[in-house]
């Protein structure tokens, strides 16, 4: 059995984990990424968590990669009904999820345990932890100004070029025990092929995590979100542009720099492995296209045999 | 124009709401009952206003006289699957409704408020007032214990004999300025056939409600909920039976006393007239049983007609 402890947050990250969720030697551990979440009509919203939620149940809506399937609107239109901005989608299931957070938040429940419990009313076996229980939350620069996640990537549809990104909160917040634990405990870290600025570094830049990422004894894996230089969904490649980074695998391995021990890149860039192996950090090819769950699995599995032939090469 | 105040809980309510406010010369104001109002899943649910803005709207399913037209259950049900008790049936549009109420009410919106934006985004032309912006919560004391109002109405279904009633926060709300006015500023105040004790009685107990009834230059016409010494829906009669009232019209119009200045029973309680009139309200009889649009109308129109003939009189 190998602990796999992955960081994950987006489509790309529940993907990845519902590939490892496959695999039948692995115990899995999950840390979400918290730094998209945001009230609506007075309800807490966590869409990566969610997502996260919805894909590992199997309650995803498989077309569209997001939302749950048979997912209806009348809750919206009632509030559309009322003069409520509705440009953000909630449909009546989601609704029924983000009325049952908002109770417990409120009722002073930690968000760690109303979202291990909601995995456990799913039946989902992996664990699904937070990096912390503190509010983070991302803001994105455009040339109109501060726009909050959602704002950004759901109404305005990722269209502004972003000039600057901050994760509000996120000096003061504290890394939960689960995740220290997890990451202390694993036998293997993966990093998941998710946009690396707004999914994976507001996890990465909580206080601890990091640190505990370095002093971990599991290799730390990680898998590029950006084929040819292109992502497969989502404004990372866009993004990476306009912050100034390379936006390919290269540029993916620069950000995360000594962080990684490993680094997972798709076929089409083998003509990048030699300056990421000159980072540091070794390069390994995959086809990793997620399409359909076998090639979700069989990422996981090119995953963790990178994992153990390191293990065998360090034990030789 | 007949200034019409009315004051009504319940479908009972809502269904004579409707007969006013088809009759072209009348400005109809009603004054609802919140008593019934309870939180659910973290959300404020006010069910008798909510039955009268839905009826008022036409969005009402006229079918249960309760709840909305193409109603769905998907976020019950998701709440169901998190492990929610949910007798409380609340459709995904009534949900939609619950949200905008609550968000409103926790930025520090008066109820009245909110109450009036409701009706306004739904189309309603009559005025739908509060009698009080404080909370005033009915409970029933069965052989069990005390029970909420929807406990005992919804999920209990009313089956138990109610041994007594309360309301809690009655004697610490305040009047609504709106309804002082409504009720000083009648033409005509009308007590709809809603449940006396637990429609009625949770608005006229308000401390000042009584009082300004008693000073309003109007005359109060009562409208008996029960027919036959039976009602058409609801526990009304059985419920005045426990606690210890006749339960027909006689029973209701003793229940309202010096309060009522007429009393419109139906013409099959022709029998209690002299009854009636012997505590000194004037009795009249009318088909007072409201089956569809047209009923409501007549029976309105009734009404108006018992006003009518008694200014003639004055003036005469």
């Amino acid at each position: 059995m190998t602990r796999v402890t992955l960081l994950a947050g987006g489509v790309g990250g529940a993907k990845m984990a519902e590939g490892f969720a496959a695999l039948p030697d692995v115990d899995l551990t999950i840390i979400g990424n918290v730094a998209d979440d945001e009230e609506f009509h007075g309800l807490w919203v966590s869409p990566d968590i969610d997502t996260m939620l919805y894909t590992l149940s199997g309650r995803i809506n498989r077309e569209q990669g997001w939302g749950l399937a048979d997912e209806g609107r009348r809750a919206l239109d009632m509030l559309t009904d009322l003069g409520e901005d509705t440009w953000m989608f909630l449909g009546d299931r989601d609704f029924g999820l983000h009325i049952y957070r908002t109770q417990r938040l409120k009722r002073g429940d930690r968000p760690s345990d109303v979202t291990a419990d909601i995995a456990r009313h799913f039946g989902i076996t992996a664990r699904l932890l937070l990096p912390t229980d503190d509010r983070v939350q991302t803001r994105v620069r455009t040339l109109d100004g501060w726009l909050t996640f959602q704002e950004y990537f759901v109404r305005e549809r990722c269209a502004p070029d972003v000039l600057e990104l901050r994760h509000d909160g996120i000096n003061n917040a504290r890394m939960t025990g689960e995740a220290a634990e997890a990451i202390a405990g694993a036998d293997l870290i993966v990093i998941a092929p998710s946009n690396p600025l707004v999914s994976i570094r507001p996890i990465l830049d909580i206080p601890g995590i990091r640190p505990a990422l370095q002093a971990a004894q599991a290799p730390v894996i990680g898998v590029s979100p950006l084929i040819a230089g292109k992502v497969v969904k989502g404004p990372a490649d866009k993004m990476m542009t306009t912050l100034g980074l390379r936006a390919d695998a290269l540029g993916v391995a620069e950000f995360y720099g000594n962080l990684l021990d490993h680094f997972v890149i798709d076929t089409a860039d083998g003509t990048l492995a030699a300056q990421i192996a000159a980072l540091g950090i070794a390069p390994h090819m995959a086809d990793i296209l997620m399409p359909d769950a076998t090639a979700k699995a069989r990422l996981a599995q090119d995953v963790l045999a990178v994992f153990q032939a390191a293990q065998a090469e360090s034990a030789a």
